[in-house]
């Protein structure tokens, strides 16, 4: 995607370095991070200069990739085993990073040349995720008719994939087609990704967009404004029930009061095939700090954290909620829109 | 109510001296503002240093009978008459300003001894305040049973009244009857009453509470951990559609799907009859700095307000939104609990 008249990947690989958008800066600052080693590289992804399902995944691929690099200078055969232990420590519950280091890791070290083959499997995961992610834009797009007007939560975009993204790529092939979209942009408290991400993603692209508060969805649902809803998913089970960012529910739930249809867009790779349904996801409880306090840019630019709730209290902080399949009008996946229901996902599967 | 082991109201009045809690400065600082004239009450009204429905209209009544003390010091017949403008013109869109000053002027202009008749009108529309959220809290308190988790939006507490509130009411009577509520209450970006002020209010009488963001409520709803939800009313129309902060249609909607009950509490003077229903509640749309921006305390204590939104995009600030009565299991009056419908809202106000 495109980024002041330049296209960027979130994160990308040359010769030995990886290269990362420094999303933990955005929306306030735009630079690259870069990445001269392994070490370094998982230091990004545990301190969140990367984050995203689809970032993470393929920076812990060109992470790997590194460390067979590095391995072979040094000539010591446990180190690629302590470089692969010290990615997968990074973020030990994000599946994609464990998928992308596994892929890596058995293709090269089964290989002849281990490091050629680790830097061409990393590749190939950055690749794929952002072909994926193209493709789910294209099979999106087909629902958008001309000057829709779409809400969407959280940010599923190109920053948390390699590129394109999932819930804002429909957006971004429907803008291309010139189909004049306006996206409400829910601000997503408490860590507001919409209000920072989102939002910043669609100004690059020069695509109309207002952000709106957490509360106002179904208000403008109820004047007749709101078309149709996309968001991403953190986990789709078997019954098609799918976890996402905390206030997906309540989105989707006044979607179907109002009779507006609410899509999941996501790679196949987040169905979890293991979780039957909705009571066995474990959502996780996040620090209160999150709640009861804000960062941002003084008007002198300087980036602080301030109090914003009474000083006395304290917060509940779930991370996802979990919308039942009956609320969840398709799922639009990189091979094809399918049903939330056990037949349709089981046959996309495979 | 109590704040530091000591009784309050919003706003009192000893000879001619306007006291208030400096509401601007909660939750962060507790003090009191003394307001010495009818001009410097007006300004107090203005700059929101009191706010809420019915802490307004008794500090204009009182702002009232100052001016009838000041007017008979000064011997000039306009005098009172400048005031009462200048009072109706802190809040033009608030409608129990505009009773309160009215009946205080209109009662102390055809005595023998207006200053003495504006000081007990205006004591009559504080106390008479009081007294209807009390009863809405006796009244209200009927339908909470033990135990019960209660989820509330923004601040319809004691600080927006008099004393007592509306929504909170039922809530402090409960308590005071060991009932052992415990009552989530959502953050209501942007203002964020709920967190600052409704937090702070139930933190002073003791009462058990979490703060949630606006997107957690359907999350606990969905795990059967909401048993009611109460709010407070901006404004009732004449078949039970009701206009409150931005967000309550989205937790009235999210209540109804999981069959949880649903609770307006006001007094009888929220209802306007001359509205006939929903669709001609005209919504105030805000500045959007409202949500670019956000204040609180730094690490110093001091005050400030930071960005928290992209810089490059622009927001949408609608104040309120409007439930429709058949989302709204009852009303909680000081002359009773009703159904939202024409005939028993016509038959309460009489």
């Amino acid at each position: 995607m495109r980024v002041n008249d330049k296209d960027y990947r979130t994160v990308w690989m040359k010769k030995s370095t990886v290269f990362m958008i420094q999303q933990n800066l955005l929306p306030f600052k735009f630079s690259i991070y870069e990445a001269a080693n392994c070490k370094q590289t998982c230091k990004a992804i545990k301190t969140m200069i990367i984050r995203g399902a689809g970032a993470i995944g393929a920076a812990a691929a060109f992470a790997i990739a590194q460390g067979f690099i590095e391995a072979q200078a040094q000539n010591d055969p446990n180190y690629i085993k302590q470089c692969k232990e010290m990615i997968e420590n990074t973020r030990p519950t994000a599946r994609n990073l464990f998928y992308a280091v596994d892929m890596v890791y058995n293709r090269a070290a089964d290989s002849e040349n281990p490091v050629e083959t680790a830097i061409k499997t990393a590749q190939y995961v950055a690749d794929k995720d952002a072909s994926d992610s193209r493709t789910i834009g294209e099979l999106g797009n087909g629902l958008i008719k001309s000057g829709c007007r779409i809400l969407t939560h959280c940010n599923a975009g190109w920053l948390a994939f390699v590129d394109h993204g999932t819930a804002l790529s429909p957006i971004y092939r429907a803008a291309e087609a010139d189909k004049n979209v306006f996206v409400y942009v829910d601000e997503t408290r408490p860590r507001s990704q919409g209000a920072r991400l989102t939002a910043w993603e669609l100004k690059q692209a020069g695509i109309e967009h207002k952000i709106i508060p957490d509360n106002a969805a179904a208000h403008y649902m109820s004047k007749g404004l709101i078309d149709m809803v996309i968001t991403g998913a953190d986990r789709i089970a078997a019954n098609g029930d799918t976890a996402n960012k905390i206030g997906t529910l309540e989105k989707a739930i006044a979607a179907k009061f109002y009779n507006i249809p609410f899509y999941i867009a996501a790679p196949t790779s987040t169905i979890d095939i293991k979780t039957p349904g909705a009571d066995e996801i474990i959502i996780e409880e996040r620090s209160e700090n999150e709640v009861l306090y804000m960062d941002g840019i003084d008007k002198n630019g300087k980036h602080i954290d301030i109090r914003v709730c009474s000083p006395g209290s304290s917060a509940l902080n779930p991370a996802f909620d979990v919308t039942p399949a009956k609320l969840i009008k398709g799922i639009i996946t990189e091979k094809g829109i399918i049903n939330p229901d056990v037949d349709s996902i089981k046959k996309i599967i495979g």
